[in-house]
């Protein structure tokens, strides 16, 4: 069984449980096994499918009740399963969920850091700078490297922590793991979509 | 006199008292007063003095005490002057500067609006909304439109509001009015930059 999980930079392969990243304009690994897959990428799924014809879509799958409306299916996969806690998928995009007695109560999106700070370059050349997560987030920065830094970090984190509470949060995602060092009540799991996919076709037991 | 502001996107003029914006790729409009001017883009600059060589650079009468390295002269100026409060301008960067007891402790930069909003196309063509504050900010978003303005209005103000603690907040650029909204003790001035020019020549009457 082969899992994938495409998003909007690259297939996330989980083969003999070993992660295999796929750039969307790389070609797709060899498989023979089945794929169960989920996707927010049409154009990217196209591409699988046309290799892969028998490749299943567990979106079809999977029951998530929530009030929300669009929510991709990487966001309901994070979110399967769990009581009350903060979900935080950081990858292109960060995607922070809010379930509570098992309810989805809705999220928010932020920018992920890779593009967060390619803006800066986009307004001027002047703000050009590497990203460094080295600086003391709680002193006032005293130079331009570090004022984008730390408005990139603040501004991520504040509206967790905000939305939090006191809430658990689970983090997952490229930089899931940077970004829960910054909270006390943090969990990070690398493998939380891939985990929760194996959740989903277990409790499908007729689709394994 | 005529005072010109230069940005990233355009020539910012207060001629008679009226404010003419002129982005950066269009014509200069025709002057023949003495210009005052402070630039943080040297390319537009260039474009100034070569139809006005006798335009005059504020920024060599300004001091200003900070340990902050590379401070722009526009957050230079729009800080000229202020005891204790926190200073954001909100063009197509948000710049926010702290000013304790004369002295400017420091500073951060944020997108401005118009940048943060374009990040989310960029991250995939399923985040391209349209931009609204019409929403209410205390509710947790039910949809993506929702999430995407409710991230990027929590973004820019949570770090505002943490590092201004009960100082008083001054607003200004192009966003200055839409941001200051979200903060109680705030106040709104369009011309502050222009206001803290006047200041600095009146200082340097030598100049005027």
């Amino acid at each position: 069984m082969i899992l994938c999980d495409i998003g909007n930079t690259s297939y996330d392969f989980l083969i003999n449980n070993q992660h295999q990243k796929v750039f969307l304009n790389k070609n797709l690994p060899q498989i023979k096994e089945t794929i169960y897959y989920i996707s927010v990428n049409d154009k990217a799924t196209a591409k699988l499918l046309n290799v892969y014809p028998n490749a299943i879509n567990l979106e079809t799958f999977l029951t998530f009740q929530t009030s929300y409306m669009g929510m991709g299916i990487d966001r309901k996969v994070a979110c399967y399963g769990y009581e009350d806690c903060v979900i935080v998928d950081a990858g292109s995009a960060i995607t922070v969920d809010i379930m509570e007695r098992r309810k989805h109560l809705g999220g928010f999106i932020l920018p992920g850091l890779r593009k967060f700070h390619e803006i800066y370059a986009q307004i001027s050349p002047k703000l050009d700078f590497d990203f460094s997560i080295k600086q003391n987030f709680d002193k006032i920065p005293q130079n331009t490297k570090d004022a984008i830094a730390y408005a990139m970090i603040k501004a991520i984190i504040l509206p967790i922590k905000e939305i939090a509470h006191d809430k658990e949060l689970l983090f997952t995602g490229g930089d899931g793991e940077l970004l829960s060092s910054f909270f006390e009540k943090s969990i990070y799991k690398k493998d939380l979509i891939f985990d929760n996919m194996k959740r989903i076709i277990r409790a499908n037991s007729c689709i394994a």
